[in-house]
């Protein structure tokens, strides 16, 4: 159980708005707020019983302490930094649901008082969707998902322990690790998968006939309908994995075209082989039993 | 309804299974035979209502006319047409389930007969999936599916219509073409999409941390399980087409790279807002009920 009060959640869309259902769904009873830019998702959040109220003003919210979540596109986070580094009393514990942590570790640790800096602790939960906005939350968005916790030498341990245990209580899988390891990580597992999927939408298109196109398509790109904010954020936050990967991936067509211009089925088939049983192993440990 | 009996599936497996299951449940009444190389599938294939008999002798199944469906993977073909060519009668038709089209109507026209080639139908049914096996054959596999005709100057009206209705039975969207402009729009829609995800999945596989990847990963690589044999076949009978569309990929990864090495957000965000405004528009078409 969470012994901290009120939690505040920055970005009442689909991320902030499951942590509030799956709080409460969870069985805490403390005070949940939803900050946001507009009133209407506000509303609808609190309406959905994401949280208790909602309001507008970052550095208010702030004010009141406890835990402070920020669950807005990365963009944003300097600001809403900046914001609560006027008003947050020294005890506040702040996380952040953003999908880079090297980055946005440093903008914690310029923006914020040593001892809030001393409290950040960058989080990342794997789950989301193509959807958006309070109306897709769901309680059991996190559940058997994972969740990357990066901490650091001057991260106090109580403030570990209490972010720790917010994504123990939505159901999440814990990860923890450097700031610097995520993103090598993701950058491989989501970030240039992701960017692959839109430019696979670009390369089905020019064709001009997308009424070919099957349920294959349809899997291979479904992560091209996310944010392109969000996601543009994401791919600037972390430019150094996210181009070595590119890179990885650039290398690896040029030589399976080479293979297939070849004629070389061996090397094809054993591309593929390699592939197949990896990923049917990988989802059938079922250590992601949401997989 | 089709008018025309036996019809023979050659290959009982998720394709040639579902083709079985499907006439029965539009009300196909005729005889439907099934060819395999293993007498447990084919027994499977007919337990679950599939096909009313199983046999393993192609050349004695294409002596009793009809319709006769390839539904093997490619690489099989050559030696298939050579032994119905040896027994079938000179009006029986043909069709396959191939996913290129170029090879297959080549290979049709070189080992059969001019009268059955006359009477070789290209098709290419946009449905399947990562499972195999008559086990998961489903009769509503190919219902508001794509389904890619490909006839050509010297194919018979007669089988075409056949053919087509085949395809009508099963609730398949029909499309024709040519084999030379299938091809080229299947390697963007498909081939060089699956290709990709068996190269994603490496990447992912590389960081050795397979355990944070999440539902992106998952569905981004899902076709990646699909059967190594079947899609060496595929894209080793299309080279021209994958290595065109696998080159313009490298293209835009390089592309990407630049974008994201020079702190790009302008062109990063215009490539996914594209790739979001077309993918939600083609999944909201509908075109394809199935999406």
């Amino acid at each position: 159980m969470l012994d901290i009060t009120p939690i505040t959640i920055i970005g009442t869309g689909l991320l902030g708005g499951s942590i509030g259902l799956g709080l409460r769904q969870a069985g805490h009873r403390g005070r949940i707020v939803g900050v946001g830019r507009r009133q209407v998702t506000l509303d609808t959040a609190v309406k959905r019983g994401c949280m208790d109220a909602g309001v507008v003003d970052v550095a208010q919210a702030a004010s009141a302490g406890g835990l402070i979540i920020l669950a807005t596109p990365l963009g944003l986070f300097p600001d809403l930094l900046r914001q609560i580094a006027t008003t947050a009393p020294s005890d506040t514990i702040i996380t952040d649901v953003g999908s880079t942590k090297s980055w946005v570790c440093q903008q914690a640790q310029e923006l914020l008082s040593p001892a809030l800096a001393g409290r950040f602790v960058g989080s990342h939960p794997m789950a989301g969707g193509e959807c958006h906005g309070p109306d897709a939350a769901r309680a059991d968005l996190f559940v058997a998902m994972p969740c990357v916790l990066t901490p650091q030498d001057h991260t106090d341990p109580k403030a570990i322990n209490v972010v720790a245990e917010l994504w123990r209580m939505l159901g999440a899988r814990l990860i923890t690790t450097t700031p610097a390891e995520h993103d090598r990580i993701v950058a491989a597992v989501s970030h240039v998968p992701h960017a692959t999927a839109a430019l696979l939408v670009r390369l089905a298109t020019n064709t001009g006939r997308l009424d070919v196109a099957s349920t294959g398509l349809r899997d291979t790109t479904r992560v091209a309908s996310g944010d392109p904010t969000v996601w543009t954020d994401i791919l600037l936050t972390n430019p150094l994995a996210v181009c070595q990967q590119l890179d990885a991936l650039a290398q690896g067509i040029a030589g399976l075209r080479d293979a297939v211009a070849a004629g070389d089925a061996k090397a094809i088939h054993a591309l593929l082989t390699d592939a197949k049983s990896t990923r049917d192993k990988w989802i059938q440990d079922g250590k992601n039993h949401a997989l």
